[in-house]
């Protein structure tokens, strides 16, 4: 069934209203008519409704039942991502969307071959804001999980800090996420290096700050590789994969 | 250090041969000299060596010292991937790679979209081989991973089956990998569908020879994503991540 994510204000007790461009893609694109079933979800909600109206600005759903979404994972998982080269943060995101990520933080490390500055970034926050929404869509997320502007490191570290979980993959070894002592339930943040890695102070001053060191195995990972594989990992020892 | 996989007929007691286009690449791109250290893989050995000499047509190098590459997983995974469309199996296999795969097994499945047969696949497989011997290099692999021809889904069933654990990775759920009881130093065998999934009499197929039904969370992964989310789990239960 078609899945729309909308914000609480389009959302009564009894209806959701569509607005621009999904009302348009309802109706040219999926060629919906009232009376077929769709899935709104908001916040982590999920609403079965009956198409009531549709027009090009709008399509209002009668909400036939509501429930908390089944498919978002029990742990609030927050990616630090320093910034790799070229398109790979599009595949990052999409992929991290997918395995359940809740937030992505886009960071600038010691290590970033690419260096946009927070203004130049901003225009491919939009794109990269739409690829999460699509992911979120296709893999039936009840969330939409946001990518933020992007950060300092100093900035990440602080925000790594103040997860339950604070865990920064270092190529140069740590402990295994088996042995984090990951739990349900609890809110879990993992950094991730460029191309390059972190500098060792880099992994210290996360340290210092409370981080734990984890390795991702012997093999050296390609910088859009590891935040999959560390996520895959995090959803299955959190039970949710 | 540069590593270069060779056949064990280029090795002897004390030196090992690198031919073409390896001997190329060492003397004019990468402009390596007479007495530089390169590493030599062969069969999950690896050779520490010291150039002797230099030609386009062979390098000759000496052997320092060998060890059992500590890079392997202790396990044996062999992936059977139902063909995806486009190039994807071209990421599933450098990404499979680097998570430590042992083989991958290009499938047809009365799912897939794409359906090339043996021959028109064996352009492919070029290509694919190539990838995977780029990735084992840059992932630091002892070995260089398998992508062997196009084989049916009867053949994938039975080859499946000869694994310790024999693993379907079904979107309609079955168990977590988790509970599927994972040692070290086994073979297994992870067989994942193609964007349309896997038809259950096919599941029903694989489980009637001894594998497992496991799913991978709630969450639609993409084709692309899910192998790589299996094996990182894999390789996080056997101790390898």
């Amino acid at each position: 069934m078609p899945r729309f994510f909308v914000n609480k204000q389009q959302i009564t007790e009894t209806a959701v209203t569509i607005e621009k461009p999904d009302s348009v893609h309802i109706g040219r694109s999926l060629r919906m008519r009232i009376g077929d079933e769709i899935i709104v979800c908001c916040e982590g909600t999920e609403y079965v409704c009956s198409i009531g109206s549709i027009s090009d600005e709008s399509v209002i759903c009668n909400i036939i039942s509501s429930e908390i979404s089944r498919n978002e994972p029990n742990v609030n998982v927050t990616l630090f991502q320093a910034v790799p080269k070229g398109d790979k943060l599009d595949t990052i995101v999409q992929k991290a969307v997918e395995l359940g990520v809740t937030k992505i933080c886009p960071v600038l490390t010691s290590r970033c071959v690419a260096r946009p500055d927070r203004k130049s970034f901003e225009k491919k926050l939009e794109r990269l804001n739409r690829i999460a929404l699509e992911a979120a869509k296709q893999s039936g997320r009840g969330i939409v999980p946001q990518v933020t502007e992007l950060i300092s490191f100093e900035e990440a570290a602080d925000m790594l800090a103040e997860n339950d979980f604070p865990i920064i993959c270092y190529e140069c070894g740590g402990i295994n996420l088996s042995q984090a002592g990951l739990k349900a339930d609890s809110s879990i943040g993992i950094f991730i290096g460029s191309e390059g890695g972190f500098e060792k102070s880099e992994v210290e001053l996360c340290v210092s700050k409370g981080a734990v060191a984890t390795g991702l195995g012997n093999r050296i990972l390609r910088c859009e590789t590891a935040p999959l594989a560390a996520l895959s990992i995090v959803m299955n020892l959190t039970g949710n994969m």
